[in-house]
């Protein structure tokens, strides 16, 4: 995370729509909360589906070199010793024995001293820290009814190694061949303790992570392809290209394993922060649990060639990938006089697609044509409808969750059968024959979007 | 669970189906497995996409009256207390001092002694069982630095109380009165002592779950309506009438909370037994959390009426739904003297909708076409191309995981542009014009279907 440059948006006012318009909680909000973890409510739920299906699409639906997998959140222990997160996935913590706080110590200029929270700990007299000590960030529990260390397990702190160690099934049994992806949706858990802003570091949250086995000999082709590739995914979508950068980590921030890890880096509130990692991780993985399990991970080849391919692999959360469309897309202006809000979302993400009508909600002919429209277009895609107040308000609350189009059933509709569809963006209103709103929305929906403010 | 009737498949048959073909793998097989935990692969994780998404479609796109949610695994533990869970969420256990074994006190004829595995414990004289003690289900972890009591926190064992605390949220910012339901997906955990049958009583499953908060007087109704509702959806997606009945909890098997409990229960090859649980739990959950809390769960309305709604709620694992439909589908049979194994699977939940296949894999020509068709078909729906093996072969294999239909392009089609469509039921195989299969592939996959074995 670098210095943070201006912004348009704060992270303030995005936390503060998430919550008015039900995206997203606090969660356990009624027992004073617990330290960041949210729920996500109604809108926070369409849009996350719709970037988990849009991902699934891309990486599953239209390729021919690519499986799905779902593995479990607790792995046999033996997992995570073979991947070296038991020994180490770890932060650096120290003690204050006068306050009895604890602070990560490598980064105790962000921390508040417990007595004298103007200053960092160690810099008042009685301060009192003690050496460093590496703590795990895997949430350890305990599996079967023997509580001792027989049964510990941990939660995974991310789904790759789910991935690794069903290597073998895979290539069995889906009669797969280098190079081939397996591609996996699921929550992660991270005992962080200094975890924050908002959803870009929360204990817990759903990865998107998909590991490449490629022939060694091809793995820097592969690793600039899938940089490529996801780039191409955000910019699809219309995310502003003023907003996405690609930056290559430098050797000495590599793991030890990796050949190459190259971060997508969006402009968050909090500056250029990750949002995808792209890593070569070389032969490591399969090596390591080649070893320890003593099942041989790698590939043969029906001429006899044998070799362990390396991987790279493309991971994100969908939680990150929200908070930037989210920030991304929020846009103030003043129309008529009147300020709005507005999330200009692509269309794909928006989580309604489109809201309907009755101009004059007491008047039962509009009421009865905006209900059959509304159970037209829910057939195939998330509509609402709206009868509550004042035209402009209803518009207000679409825009603010993001709903590219609006249909307004009003007097002419019950004359010459046709709607005014509204757009978000422009805000341009044309009449359409009732008959065709259906139609002309899957169409909509499908057409090319940009931000109007790129 | 009662006696175990005569089914047509067994359990084990399903369970080597799943793992041949890749719908599920012991998780962490490499590493010798871990109880009761399970891994989906490709198919199985296309099926539960279908079974979530066309769960949340009935309950949240195609209604009026419900709100989606997705809340944290890791609550407050606060919750767990107001629930009543960390109480009494917990099943009896014994220890054996001789052979150190743990059983469930109240399943001791289904356990082995340690000793003398034909015999039960307690009935060999050397076993010396302790007295039955509570053993709790919820996974324990600690949240945070300190490991200590003060940040124990327990993994969700369901996911409707994350529904209960974010009842007023819901209230406000959704602007919602009653009758109105929230509906969540998610993982949740179990550390069950005696699991076991494949999918059916997993340590962690996805739940669906539903609550519905009504008007005290409209519960009894409501509760009715639930179960009409659900027990439709599964006949909907062609689940045998046969094999599916509501059966009533007796007074004395329901919770103490509750009103009404109804099973949708399965014929499973372990006999019948729940899929699916409707329940009208009263003002239980939102009373619980208003007096653990402080904070009032109730609906005040615009005229001052003031109540605690009553929640019905249905709730199901997508592990039970994909297992129940898994036996339902499941047919072998003799074709051409050849025996064919096929799950006769309704469209929408099977993992691939068509294939797409070259009679001559070497003819480049209808490579080409079966590609073209291949990249149009799969811009709407899951579709496979193979080219591998003998056209036979290859039609079982997709008989093996439920494709409805096969176009397969041959000679014929290179003179006049048809193809053969495959009927996966009935082998009945007619010809389509190339141009046309796409429209014809999305109208047979919206027909209604019913088993043929039914």
């Amino acid at each position: 995370m670098s210095e943070a440059p201006p912004t348009e948006v704060t992270l303030d006012e995005i936390v503060s729509l998430c919550r008015r318009r039900g995206f997203v909680f606090p969660s356990s909000e009624i027992y004073g909360g617990l330290g960041s973890t949210y729920d996500y409510g109604h809108y926070g739920v369409l849009a996350k589906n719709n970037i988990r299906s849009l991902w699934f699409r891309a990486m599953v639906q239209e390729r021919d070199d690519m499986v799905a997998l779902d593995s479990a959140v607790i792995l046999n222990p033996a997992v995570w010793e073979a991947s070296g997160h038991v020994g180490g996935f770890t932060d650096p913590l120290v003690d204050c024995r006068t306050c009895k706080l604890r602070f990560r110590a490598d980064k105790l200029e962000d921390a508040a001293c417990g007595r004298k929270p103007s200053k960092r700990p160690g810099e008042t007299p009685d301060c009192d820290l003690t050496e460093p000590r590496q703590f795990n960030l895997m949430f350890k529990t305990q599996v079967g009814a023997l509580e001792d260390e027989s049964s510990a397990a941990y939660l995974r702190p991310e789904t790759a190694q789910g991935i690794f160690v069903n290597f073998k099934n895979v290539l069995q049994l889906a009669r797969r061949k280098p190079p081939f992806g397996i591609a996996q949706v699921g929550k992660s858990f991270r005992n962080e303790i200094t975890p924050g802003n908002f959803l870009f570091r929360m204990r817990e949250f759903e990865q998107m992570e998909m590991e490449f086995f490629v022939p060694p000999d091809e793995a820097e082709q592969w690793y600039r392809y899938w940089i490529d590739e996801r780039v191409a995914w955000y910019r699809k979508y219309g995310l502003r290209d003023s907003h996405l950068r690609v930056r290559e980590h430098t050797p000495e921030e590599r793991s030890h394993y990796s050949s190459g890890t190259s971060d997508l880096e969006y402009l968050y509130p909090i500056g250029w922060s990750e949002l995808e990692g792209v890593a070569n991780r070389g032969d490591y993985d399969l090596t390591q649990h080649t070893q320890h399990s003593g099942t041989k991970l790698e590939f043969v080849g029906e001429g006899g060639e044998r070799y362990t391919p390396h991987v790279i692999e493309p991971a994100v959360s969908i939680d990150r990938i929200l908070l930037a469309y989210l920030v991304d897309g929020y846009d103030e202006e003043v129309v008529a006089e009147r300020q709005r809000t507005v999330l200009r979302l692509h269309p794909a993400l928006a989580p309604v697609k489109a809201a309907v009508l009755p101009l004059i909600p007491r008047n039962g002919d509009m009421v009865e044509r905006a209900r059959a429209l509304h159970d037209e277009l829910r057939r195939r895609h998330m509509v609402e409808y709206d009868d509550g107040g004042q035209i402009g308000r209803r518009y207000r609350r679409q825009d603010e969750i993001g709903t590219p189009f609006a249909f307004t059933i009003d007097e002419q509709t019950l004359e010459d059968d046709t709607v005014t569809v509204r757009d978000r963006d422009s805000l341009a209103q044309e009449r359409l024959p009732l008959g065709s709103v259906a139609a002309w929305l899957d169409q909509a929906l499908e057409r090319p979007w940009s931000s109007p403010k790129a």
